[in-house]
């Protein structure tokens, strides 16, 4: 199978069906498909070779779509750019992948000129914006116009279709390499799990750079369903965009879904009856939230996932038929779902063997799913991918049923006196004091145990516990070693821009100049 | 991917949902699966090696079902037997499979000294009916109880699953080599499809040495539903089993379909109201039959397929919303359906060039799903499988919508005068004459013309047409060039055990020691 395997299809099968939405603008899958086969000429035509890799840097839009379709068309290799790095993080990824092409709209092209003075592997640049294009650079729609579509390069299988990078928050970028075999099969299962239904619209809220999009988006593909696109995530957008498209997918994290609730322009005049799945990831759901979102939109389906970029991304889904009311009575919400049809997941200790069910150990998966590598890092995949699994750095534990809860990044565990203690589990003992307004555990350093429970915590306004009284509170929940051995108090908890708290930036006065050993 | 994936995570999410139940009897998953690992085990103490062919020839059982799961767990490869053949055609496809390891049942265990005497491959003879084995062979349950569970062999991907033999009754026999990624992804793909909901419960009608069992029931493995097994098909225990088992999808040809309403035990007293999904193929069902069941079973979806087993097995499906009432505005009746989530396909002419829609041509096929070749036979493979195209050798036409009508085998098309001519065309203008109950065209050497079209005609009873008066007859209705030029009446025409017009029957006698060119 590959990439454009499903759009050759919706050109054979709806050629006039609308493929593409973006505000009031539209085009069908016959014209989307005859601009990819035209970029992907223009491709050719700047040198691009097969298996070369072509990079973006731009919000969403309708061209990142045929950008997604028009580099495996063209016989290359997608590398889409986290557009909340750095610039300096930007081009070592570009640099890393050695890209020689690269797309910029009008929210990034003020970058280029940095790219080209300090890249070595740049040749190319393409603007993707609308306007007269910067100096020196390509008109994305003047290579459309001015090449005639040339034949699909047909790359396949395990021919590689993308790298994709992580980590930038929490370690060193790696690039992640998904083959066109990794990304289809991920998409037929996802879409075997009911999360693309026929006849469908799927906003493209959540950034496209990131796999969570395209994944989820890729059984839309499958399916030959219509995208809708929004530059990025904005509740009101993406509210009026449900209403004015007739959205009926979406995936999203839940501090969006959060946000959307919480909007001042919510309510009951929003018409948001088309909705008919909503998908989430990245972290449970508030329970409180989750009813709110099921009141909101009631007729829609809402399924939980698990999933990593190096796993195409989903290795796990939660079907809604477990958080519906009457779904609930089966006691999985929290869960992150059972291995999907493609995918086998095990939980297993320290030596790779799997512990008993109910015991927390690391969560890894095997399938066709599973990343070919990290680029250009055979020893840290080597560490990653074992005997076929993906050791995923998550800790969890699996039910009778195999159900998977996820309870901790592994580098988020605390192992102090021989115990493993799961930040989670505490940083839930805390949350219940009523002094706590958000407080994140983490490992430091000691002598005695090798490493120590210290929390991080905010205090909650007008409230003024104190170390010792959270620190008693905690035994009465969690056994004495769970228990927190010191506690700051900080205004306010450092977080990324995708709301995670960046504990690295926490534990890094304790550990600095010393060596954590982790997994 | 591999055959025992599903299996693996069936006993991981629900080891105590019944795998599989026949007449009174049931066993779980996890039984299933335990009895799986000791006959695997048993197969390599017989000496059973890593891609060994282990062949069965036995009706339908739930032992059926082990070996299917058993053979692969031991590394071994699946060689399920035509029940249908002689035992001349057998020995020949186990001889040329190289089989080492041959399942019995009671039904067949009478050719078992034979193929001892001829045969040159194999070594051992299993005994898988009930009660005492025969003399010299073992005993399944003997071998079941004796051996501890061995680990899964984990043959994976592209290695050799199954040799399935087709083509007894039409040519020479040959063995379809199967990976496990060709049934894998073809059975992820129907269940997207919609043919395998979960909850479901799967009747093996259809004799299981058949891929089209074999394939229609592996996306119910991949949901973890449950199996039931009647020995043969036969219509009074099919609608007994329905109601017993509350079965929920079945797998048939149409003219089971037909057998089953005919049957005197049906009636409205009849509970068939677990039946949700019926999946038929090997032919279009006339209308007056699908009305008929659609009337018998109204709340069952109803799906049609097309394919082969070189396709493992399938190629294109109807979905049931085109054969409902209100989907039948579509014009889409008739029709075998669309490429599949895993498939392309094309419609080409002699050379292999896609032919304009609504032109007849050859249907080709790609995909993962498309076989390794045949078993032994490079050329036979080579000319079948050309840049990853399946050539079906079924000529048909697409529509706009890409959907496919399929015509006529190629070798049932006639080559006139530098015209084609499908047979199906005309027997359909015959079929309009109150004289005629059933005919079959074939070509016909001819000195003038290359080919020339021949109708070999049984009478309605009661009715004496004459030769001309069909000739004119079908000159109303069709080109001057397709209506027969010659015609013979016969009392009966021969037919397989499938119920297939055996065409090649009728030609033969004016083919005898001439070259017919066909494709």
């Amino acid at each position: 199978m590959y990439l454009t395997q499903a759009l050759h299809r919706s050109v054979q099968q709806h050629p006039d069906r609308i493929a593409v939405r973006w505000g009031e603008k539209s085009r069908s899958f016959g014209e989307f498909a005859e601009r990819v086969a035209r970029f992907a000429a223009a491709l050719q035509q700047l040198g691009v070779q097969p298996g070369d890799r072509v990079a973006m840097l731009s919000l969403n839009s309708e061209r990142y779509l045929e950008y997604q379709m028009a580099v495996p068309w063209a016989g290359a290799v997608l590398n889409p750019c986290n557009i909340r790095w750095s610039p300096a993080e930007i081009l070592y990824s570009l640099e890393d992948s050695g890209s020689t092409v690269l797309l910029v709209d009008d929210t990034f092209k003020g970058m280029v000129q940095q790219f080209r003075r300090e890249s070595t592997t740049l040749r190319e640049f393409i603007h993707c914006g609308d306007g007269k294009p910067p100096e020196g650079m390509h008109s994305y729609e003047a290579l459309v116009a001015q090449n005639k579509p040339v034949p699909d390069a047909l790359r396949r299988g395990d021919d590689l279709a993308g790298i994709f990078y992580t980590g930038g928050t929490t370690g060193f970028p790696k690039g992640v390499m998904l083959s066109h075999t990794n990304l289809c099969i991920s998409g037929l299962a996802a879409r075997a799990e009911g999360l693309a239904r026929p006849g469908g619209t799927y906003l493209h809220a959540a950034p496209m750079f990131h796999l969570a999009d395209m994944g989820l988006a890729f059984p839309h593909w499958v399916q030959g369903n219509t995208h809708s696109v929004i530059p990025m995530f904005d509740p009101a957008r993406v509210l009026d965009t449900i209403e004015q498209h007739r959205v009926t997918n979406l995936c999203l994290v839940p501090t969006m879904i959060q946000m959307m609730l919480d909007h001042p322009s919510m309510g009951p005049h929003r018409d948001l009856s088309s909705l008919r799945t909503v998908f989430y990831g990245a972290s449970a759901v508030p329970d409180a939230l989750l009813l709110r979102a099921q009141k909101a939109i009631p007729q829609a389906e809402v399924f939980q996932g698990f999933g990593m970029t190096e796993l195409a991304p989903v290795a796990t889904i939660l079907p809604s038929s477990y958080l519906s009311e009457e779904g609930r009575k089966h006691g999985k919400l929290g869960c992150s779902g059972r291995a999907t049809f493609c995918t086998e997941v095990k939980v297993v200790d320290g030596e790779g063997r799997e512990v008993p069910r109910g015991t927390v150990g690391e969560i890894i998966v095997r399938g066709p799913n599973v990343m070919q590598g990290y680029w250009n890092k055979p020893e840290l995949t080597a560490a990653a991918v074992r005997d076929g699994w993906m050791f995923t750095g998550d800790g969890g534990r699996m039910d009778g049923e195999g159900f998977i809860t996820v309870v901790d990044r592994l580098k988020d565990m605390i192992k102090t006196g021989g115990e493993n203690v799961f930040s989670a589990e505490v940083e839930n003992a805390l949350a219940k004091h009523p002094g706590v307004s958000a407080s994140a555990v983490i490992a430091i350093p000691s002598e005695q145990w090798g490493e120590a429970v210290h929390a991080v915590v905010v205090r909650a306004a007008g409230h003024d516990v104190s170390a010792d009284e959270l620190m008693a509170h905690c035994k009465t929940l969690i056994a004495g070693y769970k228990s927190p051995r010191s506690i700051d108090f900080v205004d306010a908890l450092p977080v990324s821009g995708a709301g995670k708290i960046l504990k690295t930036k926490l534990r890094e006065p304790f550990w600095k100049g010393r060596e954590r050993a982790v997994g």
